[in-house]
């Protein structure tokens, strides 16, 4: 079988480029060392080819389906797949030691988590969302909270959700109606549906804990109004174990194009089918304050953005090495200007446009791969810088990165997945290879989590214009720190560096344009644009840091990260050249057009 | 049920702009006027909006498979549906009266199949491909020839197909090894597999009729010495009936991604099945002279790829036309800076981002849709013009043409059903909705029928360098001529004028750059992105023509052309300029790539 994913890869960027061994230095990673964290990444490797690999196609072919009794009928593979994820403790990565965590840096977590995601989106996505809720009540739960829940999800035992969406609000979330009222007890009773939630049911975990956004009866319209609510599917007992059944029931699946492997459900909470304690509403338990939990929401959001990002690389890697495998050992045709037909035909790597399709890969998803762990590495600059201002300029950068962290990979990994498919040819459109189901689990990511639009409004409409822009100011400046170390490198990377800089004052200047316009709905109507070519200027970035790690070393792995440089520069940014120039006519046309004209 | 094409567009583009009314003073074309025209026009979108589009979705979820006699069992709609569009005669559409045909003109007879495609692409495959065939036929086989296939397959009563790929040969015909022997009788005796198979077997229809590329034993090795062959799964009878069964059999068929209501196979010829006559071998019969059989496939073939266009359009055009319906009724979010939460949502419609990518599909759609409708104007004229200078310049203007029409609408129809997919949101995602299955339909069309880089490389290698580079040299006067009548338009059509020429004068530059550049292999590196480039191109000209055929129109429908217009170039054809920089560098980076770095 091809790798999923490649360890030489990860090797450069964590040791070789993000130096991650420094940060055994710290404090809170002091009990780690390089061992440690290769022990994680070959476990994660061989468990992710040997128990995750196998059973993705299998999955996608049979679809999770609802059983008249309620319950969730998937094929044993996903199961039996987790139990042993479980087992090796392999949840537990991120968290702290207090809460029976490893205390791993979330650069080195989520490399690990990555050759999941690699080998079988679907069956990963369970321990990664159930990561991502363990962290939010492990950072605003009690500590009741943290015992009663966080624990049995950082062991394995008990999985976690996230639900947002309703059936008639999926991205706007100020419109949400599902209601939560207090109880003299200090718990509350929830009611109402929730649309979209991945893992919302199955039997694989012993209980699902649900993160849920709602109003109390006093909470204002809007996103102000809402709270954020620990919803199990059982109530916790005392002992640790679960208890009585609450009344978090499954409506339905939904029937997805791909990503089929992941349980994607309609949930109604307190229809009555398991009233607790006999009385109406599925209970609940507050996080933080009232009022507050689209702000504690969004911790777990960030941190799915930036997971979302992670999936998309992972199918776009796992697309990107079949097709490499596939273009050296096919023959087909030869070479421009051979006049021999009796002459064997060569491998299709041979041909320019094949090299051109496998060079665009490589610099998406390699490139994605590298912004994803540079997230990860401000993750752990927050957690564990010696000084409150680096932590603070850690968060700062990762606000205004997780857009693009989310919506690059979404988008360009995808396009790595059509171009895998594209090799493989007329095969690569069967089911017989891997490449199609890639292109059709990888086409959920634009969407979920904030589609492309919520990212490129949250970008432009928020995280530029944020505290007077220093977040831009903060970006610019590391970006000025590569470009004076690129040009030290040497004439290619010199010659990029003045691209890059060039590149990067006309985003600064469009950006002060489109945060000047005083109409506001003209300056957004085009922010997707926006997001795109900043994340096309941000990944040219994260080539240019790669190439200064690259620096003088020898080797065809070396040769291929200059490679890919050289095509990201000459092939992709300059397509952000024409998108600048739009943007900075503040084009008005989106706005003012009459939708009677379609 | 939305419409899956708009007979609005199709009226302005057949009547007000293409003025195929005209056609009707020519001798070919003096049966016909505008009621013949629309007749087959309401009698195809009422057929294939009752029988075609309400099993696509059925079609899909129940792929055909083979039985184990060898036979393909499948759903009875499809069927169904083909005996009500043979019924109607509509196989016949574009053929001479002398065979049974309706001698409609091509450019009304492809509008009228664009319905069946938008309805049920998989369906609607089967009578394209046999109408493809039969066109092949009648211009190139003998008279009994004629009388033995065409007929029937213009009856509606046998099907057709083409075979060129083998296993081992997709994109490089070259290598074909099926062999064809010649007999006493002057029948031929033929051996081999073919591969990629469309509608390579069924029981839809009471024959099939392959055309097969095979080589006969003295050919030379390569294209030069392949040959074609009619070789039907039962030997035609005296009696116009279907005779005694061939050697043509079944033996497998390909699970695609989507596109699954078409069969797709694999079949041997010749393997002793069947062997009729008690002999081995499939029986074929030559067409026209030996060794000559890749010029005549070529004609079947050409026709096939603008005919791929088509369908790429008719699914971008079903795609828009549905989430621009779900656009205006799905409510959600509030317009920028609305301040109060408690106000109604609005239709999503009313979202800048929204209205960008309808207009990115209605640019894309209508688009392709006008570009395959001026390429069948061109089949009329060069099979009506009143003298050969006009006839000559309308098929050296389709020959140009050709990888354009094939490639664009495959490229951007499909990232129409991208953007149809994002407008739903999370449903679109789901296979409640249909815009998935077109997404996953349209994935297949950059790849069969020559791929993309199959067209780059006969547009850049072939077609602009033929006979001096006369095709460019007309193309340029063509856009020339829109130029000055657009220049009289008004103030935004002057202005397109003005852009469009720019972009045109750097193409032809850059076009002179490569095909002067001595080094073969280093000038058609990047023909696929000179592909797009020239698309991107020759869509804005098409676009500049609907515009002058809008020209002071007052109405929704001609502001919403403008709208797609000024949507075209003020987001789409400034793509082009990085394009061209990069062709202009003649960037040899892909052919002096080490293979050993990936």
């Amino acid at each position: 079988m091809t790798d999923v994913l490649s360890r030489r890869d990860l090797d450069f960027l964590l040791y070789e480029w993000l130096d991650v061994v420094s940060l055994t230095t710290r404090k809170r990673f002091a009990d780690h060392s390089k061992d440690t964290f290769d022990a994680m990444l070959d476990l994660s490797a061989d468990i992710a080819h040997k128990h995750f690999a196998p059973h993705n196609k299998k999955a996608d072919a049979n679809e999770p389906t609802m059983r008249p009794d309620g319950t969730v009928e998937m094929i044993p593979e996903v199961k039996q797949a987790l139990d042993i994820f479980a087992a090796a403790g392999l949840t537990a990565g991120q968290f702290d030691d207090s809460v029976g965590g490893m205390q791993l840096p979330a650069t080195v977590a989520r490399a690990a988590m990555a050759w999941f995601q690699a080998a079988n989106a679907g069956t990963a996505a369970y321990p990664f969302l159930t990561a991502a809720n363990a962290n939010l009540i492990a950072t605003y739960g009690t500590t009741q909270q943290i015992d009663d829940f966080v624990r049995p999800m950082v062991a394995g035992r008990w999985f976690g959700t996230m639900c947002l969406s309703e059936p008639q609000a999926g991205s706007s979330l100020a419109d949400i109606t599902t209601r939560a009222v207090r109880q003299d007890d200090g718990s509350y009773r929830l009611t109402g549906t929730k649309m979209w939630i991945s893992g919302g049911d199955h039997e694989l975990s012993e209980n699902i804990v649900h993160l849920v956004l709602a109003r109390t009866p006093d909470g204002a319209a809007g996103v102000k109004g809402i709270s954020l609510f620990i919803v199990p599917k059982f109530l916790p007992a005392p002992d640790g174990r679960r208890g009585e059944r609450n009344d978090v029931v499954l409506v339905g699946l939904n029937h997805k194009m791909g990503n089929r492997g992941t349980t994607n459900t309609l949930l109604s909470f307190g229809d009555g089918t398991h009233s607790p304690r006999g009385q109406a509403g599925a209970i609940g338990f507050l996080v933080g304050e009232e009022h507050r939990g689209l702000s504690y929401m969004f911790q777990m959001m960030n941190e799915a953005r930036i997971g979302v990002g992670f999936v998309a690389t992972a199918l776009g890697y796992a697309g990107y090495l079949q097709s490499l495998e596939y273009a050296k050992v096919r023959t087909q045709g030869r070479a421009i200007g051979a006049k021999d037909p009796s002459a064997a035909p060569v491998p299709i790597i041979d041909h320019a446009d094949v090299r051109r399709m496998l060079l665009a890969q490589k610099s998406y998803v390699e490139g994605a791969l590298a912004l994803g762990l540079y997230c990860a590495r401000l993750v752990d600059e927050q957690d564990s810088a010696l000084d409150e201002p680096a932590a603070a300029d850690a968060g700062l950068l990762l606000d205004v990165l997780t857009p693009i962290a989310k919506s690059w990979p979404s988008q360009w990994c995808l396009e790595a997945n059509s171009l895998a498919i594209q090799i493989h040819g007329g095969y690569g459109y069967t089911r017989d290879y891997d490449v199609e189901q890639f292109y059709r689990d990888n086409r959920l990511n634009p969407i979920h989590e904030g589609t492309h639009a919520i990212q490129g409004l949250d970008l432009l409409g928020r995280k530029v214009a944020m505290r007077d822009g220093a977040a831009m100011t903060l970006l610019g400046s590391k970006i000025a720190e590569t470009i004076g170390r690129a040009r030290r490198v040497g004439s290619d990377a010199a010659q990029y560096a003045d691209e890059l800089e060039h590149v990067w004052n006309r985003m600064v200047a469009v950006t002060d344009t489109l945060l000047s316009e005083p109409d506001k709905a003209a300056a957004l109507a085009n922010s997707s644009i926006y997001l795109e070519a900043f994340g096309h200027t941000v990944v040219a970035w994260i080539w240019l840091e790669q190439l200064t790690a690259v620096d003088d070393k020898v080797g065809a792995f070396y040769d291929g990260k200059r490679a890919a440089v050289h095509y990201f520069y000459n092939y992709e940014l300059a397509k952000v050249g024409p998108q600048i120039e739009l943007l900075g006519r503040v084009d008005r046309s989106l706005v003012d057009l009459n939708p009677g004209v379609f």
